[in-house]
């Protein structure tokens, strides 16, 4: 993956960094990929560019595969590396590059409030965006149930934000990261009840990219593989107000349930997670959905130390979308690139002590569409 | 299908209607669906609109399914239909609904100008856009150099024109279709040299879905299948500077290729095609890359009077994108409703006689993406 943050380089030189990093770690050259999923979600909005998986196919030296660009709002990349995922497993390629870009800062000439404005396009056109709801609010209102359910606190929202802000400060690749407290997180002005401005994740340019091989080729490149051994996928119904819980966050609770039946595992087996922290609330409810937490008990995990990188269940070692960064498409990748690194033990400062099982959850617009990935360690 | 044309329906409820009607020809509930492939290629630009695949999924009652959108341009929704077809052939899924959705006229309150600037989108943004190159002007260069190579005429194009128009009248969901001639067609203004107005198809709005099923569970249910034997995807370099050729289409040539061979095939074997007519000259280049004509021969295929639904090789009954309309990413499953009709014989006025073996021809942006399907009459 690239660093997250502000970039000037258009999308396909983005992409590309992000590409041959892969193709040079895995020592797989440009006419041994088969196929190109791409996952990109805001192209043709934020810069009127759409058609982009011919475009940065060509512009890595792929050509005459077959290319295919995803938009499932926050979870494209991950819904990507599913069908690569699928297609490979099934025979149809032997090695597939999945990846995905996204340019959101400034950068690309737009502010904040046309970027947020743009963003709003992923949740409900005639229900919700008239309201003039955008994504803080959307989890906001998630998390606010959550604190209604269980007694959820401000202050435990922001030791979320401490927890992955002092993760970040650990990844050379993170658009922030330092030592801060929950003081600090809550002077900062308020989004949305609840949600702080350091409960928010910001707006980051970036690119990410990994190379999905069969089984039997897996060893015969240079790169340590890492085992896909499931991948969940699961849609909740939108608008917010059709879901039948708000906090429950059902797609992700059954996506996982998916994976980790694939994977022959229990929420008990995973010892390292990268989850879809887009607020400080939204860490909460997938720690829970996942199964890593009881529900009612997300919320005080960060303040106990335990979703720390040397705690019980370190979640979000790479600071999560709150300190990593979070270019829409290339953030389900990303994840991957992450927990690749902390299964091979090359995750330096934040890495996770005896890391084999690893769990990403990529969640996309009003936590509707949910993927649920499971990496293991090769024996 | 929907009838396409004008719409004043919003995206979810014209995808409604044309998923309703798949699912009571079908004989399907929705309960028995187990994954939604959407092709939408625009909707965030039009209509701030973009993660549109749980939105329409809840719409129209499917939840906790996994679904997904594709973006590639005009091929989207073909796009998708590959992806569900190799999930249903290798298992993952039973039953996919398969569907494209657009909203490209004045109804969405956008002009011809602004849908033409978004939808140019789709060519290379740094080498293309800028130079105020369009679709109508990247096909005219496509063509022109047909025309060079060959001695294709604007005369001949207009036949394209003609003919397409002439089969649009027995098709009762076309946005246009009269009898016309080449005079008429000339007399129209000039786009985009060698293209009058006649030579190019609107943009419409218009839905259409499909189901796939697995060959076990196909004659279960209560519409006549049709078997899928052939998918084939390929997509060539972008921007076109970086084409080996342009009239051939190279992407057509290898997705055809990769089709034949799947379904056991040769070109001679069509007995009726659907072809991506956004322009009179594409439908030339496609008929020569399908192999149902020569090189060098497409462009008076329509003058001899080959392609009529009459002739000796029926291309685009229905009118094609040319009379039968355009909205973007609906229009590759339209291709498959259409063919499906003449494989069952229900193509009343527009049918082609002992149609067993069909294909659809369907291109995205620079002529990059192109998936090439082929559907036989089940024995």
């Amino acid at each position: 993956m690239t660093s997250f943050g502000p970039h000037d380089q258009p999308l396909e030189e983005l992409f590309a960094d992000a590409a041959f990093a892969s193709m040079d770690d895995a020592g797989i050259a440009g006419d041994e990929i088969d196929a190109f999923y791409l996952g990109n979600a805001l192209g043709g909005q934020t810069e009127s560019d759409t058609h982009l998986a011919p475009k940065l196919a060509t512009h890595i030296g792929l050509q005459g595969i077959p290319c295919q660009r995803f938009e499932d709002a926050c979870a494209t990349s991950s819904n990507a590396f599913k069908h690569a995922v699928q297609a490979v497993e099934s025979g149809v390629h032997d090695v597939a590059l999945v990846g995905g870009v996204e340019r959101c800062t400034p950068e690309t000439g737009l502010g904040t409030g046309e970027m947020t404005r743009i963003f709003a396009g992923a949740s409900h056109r005639q229900y919700e965006q008239p309201t003039g709801l955008t994504f803080p609010g959307v989890f906001a209102l998630l998390t606010k149930r959550h604190m209604h359910e269980y007694g959820t606190t401000e202050e435990q929202l922001a030791e979320v934000a401490v927890k992955n802000h002092h993760h970040g400060q650990f990844n050379p690749k993170a658009h922030f990261g330092r030592d801060t407290d929950v003081e600090a997180v809550l002077e900062t002005p308020i989004i949305a009840d609840p949600f702080h401005l350091m409960d928010c994740c910001p707006f980051s340019d970036g690119a990410s990219a990994v190379l999905v091989v069969s089984d039997d080729l897996a060893d015969s490149f240079t790169g340590e593989p890492v085992s896909v051994t499931g991948v969940g996928h699961r849609t909740d119904a939108v608008p917010l107000a059709d879901k039948a819980s708000l906090p429950e966050t059902r797609a992700a609770r059954d996506a996982a349930a998916e994976a980790y039946e694939q994977a022959g595992i229990t929420a008990d087996d995973v010892d390292v997670a990268e989850v879809h922290d887009c607020f400080t609330g939204a860490e909460v409810l997938a720690i829970e959905a996942l199964g890593l937490f009881e529900d009612g008990t997300g919320g005080r995990a960060a303040a106990d130390g335990e979703t720390y990188i040397d705690g019980e269940m370190p979640v979000n070692p790479s600071g999560g979308l709150k300190a990593k960064g979070h270019p829409i498409g290339a953030t389900g990748t990303a994840q991957l690139v992450e927990l690749t690194e902390q299964l091979r033990g090359d995750a330096a400062d934040r890495q996770v002590d005896d890391a084999r099982t690893a769990v990403a959850h990529n969640l996309g617009g009003d936590a509707a569409t949910t993927v649920v990935t499971v990496l293991e360690a090769r024996a």
